[in-house]
């Protein structure tokens, strides 16, 4: 299964190509944070076509914690407007495999699992305007510190579709009060990655209780001047999938995303033909 | 069916509930340019369910034609994300219904042909980019000279899903050569409506072979120092549907569109609870 052991270092400044190919055979199953530096990281939702006009229809009516980059033709593992070669069933480092709603294996490969009515929905991730706010001089506490970043359950209602719906997640990262504009006006510009914060300030406004204790990930510091600002989070689709309780359902692992050939600052998530 | 006649002049500078109101009894029946200023209005495309994945598919990997603003729950006519109180059965004023891809009739209502299978996908429209222009003094030909924007059938190939597939249809503006690049990076702020422009110059390059002679909408003039510059059409998925031959289909007539309560220059195409 792991002919050679590739580190996370081997592969940094490497090409998507390159990156993708180290995960197909197994060789890389670490995260992907800081890989493929300016092309578009993707979570993954994969579910039977049954349920995709629903979720697709959840995914249109949520678009801050749901953009839709990618979709695949049912049963088809390929998806051609993110990446010329992708493979879904092998091109992702670490996959989890829900069957009702309940957690069954997290694997490197799921050619075993795949199936003919299988539809593959990619979603956008925080990686892109991370990036573009380190770009701009503003800090991203996690990444300082090598953390997960922190993600809170709120009592924010989603706008439900079908069996889909529930209550938004967020991550949080603490912004110089100065540069809160600015960083709203920058991440606003990736509409395809969450988009501009949906709140800053009181957690309570949004039904978190403690930033302290974050619902997934690390708690960060918070230094004085820095206000907590919140982004809707792809952890969101997620558990809505749990929660939908379908009788399979296939996300990639936290961290372990998808990477496209898309450059994270195209006008839109579709390859063109060069 | 027309208690009252209302002008197109009567209900200019009124809400976009009340010119909703006036569609919804037929007093009003004619086109929507000019009104509702400021709010998001939307190509109409109302399809069976068992196409309705597919479709959406072929939505999402042609963003650019066809982007997608809002999707009802199958035999549901109202569409809570673009509107409160909107019923799609009677609050566009005009409608075109085909079946087996042949246009059979158009209406003002369409309550006697909507059924519980029915499936409203609401897609963005060029005169929110449009009013941006104008706002931003960049001349737009056909709205100074009072005529249908000139549309033309191109070699542009769209990404196929199921059934659908095609080329793009696009629509010419002439601009002066000094505000073409300020043309595109207004209109690249608006995705839900089309976006930057997809070529400009030269419609032999995109498979144009007579700007004076557009396949839909009037020729336009072209002044000295001016460049034809062609931005993706949402004639472009209607073509597309007529080629698929469904059994049914709806779609506004040309000019006839939905008005939302959706502000054009909103984030997202989603109502925010208030």
């Amino acid at each position: 299964m792991t002919p050679t052991e590739i580190q996370h270092s081997d592969l940094v400044g490497t090409s998507a190509e390159a990156v993708r190919a180290a995960i197909r055979t197994a060789s890389y199953t670490g995260h992907t944070a800081g890989l493929a530096a300016g092309k578009l990281q993707c979570n993954l939702a994969i579910l039977p076509e049954k349920y995709a006009l629903d979720f697709l229809r959840f995914c249109q009516r949520n678009p801050k914690p749901c953009p839709i980059v990618g979709v695949g033709d049912s049963g088809d593992p390929t998806l051609p407007t993110l990446g010329r070669d992708i493979d879904i069933r092998t091109d992702v480092p670490k996959y989890r495999v829900f069957r009702n709603g309940t957690l069954r294996e997290e694997v490197t490969d799921i050619t075993d699992v795949w199936t003919d009515d299988l539809v593959t929905v990619a979603l956008g991730c925080s990686f892109t305007f991370e990036n573009a706010l380190l770009r701009n001089g503003i800090p991203v506490r996690h990444v300082e510190s090598g953390l997960n970043v922190p993600m809170f359950r709120t009592n924010i209602d989603l706008v439900p579709a079908g069996r889909f719906g529930g209550q938004m997640v967020v991550t949080m990262r603490p912004i110089p009060e100065a540069q809160v504009e600015q960083a709203r006006e920058i991440s606003r510009r990736f509409p395809q990655a969450h988009g501009a914060p949906i709140a800053a300030g009181d957690p309570a406004d949004i039904g978190i209780t403690d930033l302290a204790r974050p619902d997934w990930g690390d708690p960060v510091e918070m230094k004085s001047g820095e206000v907590p600002v919140y982004w809707a989070c792809g952890v969101t689709p997620q558990n809505v999938l749990l929660d939908a309780g379908l009788p399979i359902c296939i996300t990639h692992s936290p961290g372990h995303m998808l990477i496209s050939d898309v450059a994270e600052d195209a006008e839109t998530t579709i390859l063109t033909k060069t």
